[in-house]
C-alpha cells in the first residue's frame, strides 16, 4: 500500500541552476509521510501529542531527473521496514504524466519519547497502530 | 548602538533568477538579532528558557540591491523602538566593502509568555534587561 | 478580483516555538502570486522566458495570528497597484473556516529585463497583459 | 585532506521538535563543499561561469545526534571518489568541542554542461583541476 500526494514546485525552491534545490526533496518526502500517517487514521500532530516523535536516523535520496518551477509532482509513500524501535518509509516522485520517477528515496526514523528523546517501544506503547503499520509492509 | 554580523550567501538561498531569494533576508535579520541579544549578556535560547518568546507582529524589507551566491554580507542590527509589550529591531545589510546597504528592514515583535503565548509586561518581568535595552535606543 | 490558493503548513516550516516560521509567509505569497499570474492566461515561467523578471522592491507582512503544522490555509491574492515600472500585490491568509485573516501583506515588484536586470516599461513591452492587469485593479 | 567550515544553527532551521530540521544538513554540506572547492584555488561561482555544474545524483545522511539553535558546528569536507563523470564528497559534522560527529554523509555529483545539462568529461575539459582533485583522494 502506498499513499499519493501532490506538490507543485515553488519558485523559492529553485536555485541558480534553474532547478529545484536537492534539499527540497526530503521536505516533499515529509509531506507525503504526513499523508501516509493520516491514512492510518491518526495525524502526525496527534502522534506528537501522544508523546511520540520520529527523528531521522538515515536519509537517502537518488536523483535521476530534475524538477523545475511550476512542475506538478506526484509523491508516493510506503512503509518499507518496521521494528518496535524503527520505521523506514520509501518514496518515489514522478512528474505528472511520466512513468519513471525523477527521484526515489528512503527515510529511517527512530521512535522516541517526545519529552526525553529516549527510545520508545512502539509495539508495546501503541499495539493497535503498530499492527496497522505491520499490515502495510510489503510481503 | 548596533551589532554587526557576517553571513555568506548560500547556494541553497539562490533562486532561478540567480540571486538570493527575498525570503532569506528575514532569516539574516534573525541571525543578527540573535547576535544583538547576545550583546545584552543573554542568549536568545536562555530568554526562551526564562519563559519569554518574541513572535513577529510586523516585518518590513526594502530591497535596493541583490545578493548573489558566495557574496560576503555585513548585517547591522539595532533596537529602534521599545515598550513593555513590544520591541522593534532595525537592520541594514551591506555587501562587504560597499557603503550603501542593499537591503534595509525592520521587525516588530511582541513579548509573550512561552507557555500561553499571552502578552508579557517585559518591564515588570525583567526590569534589568528592559533597562539595558532602553539604554540602547537611539536618542 | 482576487485568486484563491490553498496550502497546508509543512513540518519543515515550523520552528521551535511550535509555529510556522515568519519567513515562510512570503513563500506562501509567492505561491498565490503564481496562481494569480496563471489566472491572467500566462504562467510566470512563460513571463520569464519572454524576458521579464519581477524582483522584490518591498515586502510587508503583518502577523495577527499563528499557523501551525498541518493547518489548512487559504491565501488570497489581488493586484493593488500598477505602473509601467512597478506592480504591487496584496495578500490575505486565512485558516480554513475562519473569517479573520491570520496574516496580511503586500509585495512591490519592479519589472526588469531578465538579461540585464534593467527596468522594463511593461505597458509598452506587453500592452495586452498590462491592460488585463489594469482591469483587475480595485476601483 | 579535508577542509573545515563553521556554521551556527539558525532559529529558522529549527522545527517544532526543538531541533534543527533534517533537511538543513545537506545545506551545511553545501557550505563546506563551497569551501572545499575554494581550497582548490577556484570558486564554485567561477566553475559555473566556466560552464560546469554539479547537480546531485545521490545524497546520504546519517544522523547520530541532534543540533539545536545557536549550536556552533564544525563541518569537515573531503573528496572520497572521483571519475571523469562523477565526484563524491564526504562530510562529518561535529558540535564544537566534541569528538564524535553528530552527522555524517556523502553527496555524489555529476559533472554536467551548464547550458545543456549533458555529461562533461571533467578530466578532458579541465585536466589541471582534475589532477588537483585526484591528489586529494584518500589513499
Amino acid at each position: 500500500m502506498s499513499t499519493v500526494s501532490y506538490v507543485v514546485a515553488r519558485y523559492a525552491e529553485t536555485d541558480q541552476m534553474g532547478i529545484v534545490h536537492h534539499s527540497v526533496y526530503p521536505i516533499w518526502y515529509e509531506i507525503s509521510r504526513t499523508d501516509f500517517v493520516k491514512s492510518l487514521g491518526i495525524t502526525y500532530s496527534q502522534l506528537e501529542k501522544m508523546g511520540v516523535m520520529t527523528p531521522l536516523v538515515d536519509l537517502h535520496c537518488h536523483y535521476s531527473g530534475v524538477a523545475k518551477y511550476e512542475d506538478q509532482l506526484k509523491v508516493e509513500c510506503s512503509i518499507s521496514r518496521l521494528s518496535p524501535s524503527r520505521v523506514e518509509f520509501s518514496y518515489r516522485i514522478f512528474r505528472q504524466g511520466e512513468d519513471l520517477p525523477l527521484n526515489t528515496g528512503t527515510t529511517l526514523h527512530a521512535w522516541v519519547d517526545a519529552q526525553t528523546f529516549r527510545p520508545v517501544n512502539m509495539k508495546k506503547r501503541f499495539p493497535d497502530l503498530y499492527a496497522k503499520m505491520e499490515n502495510l509492509l510489503p510481503r
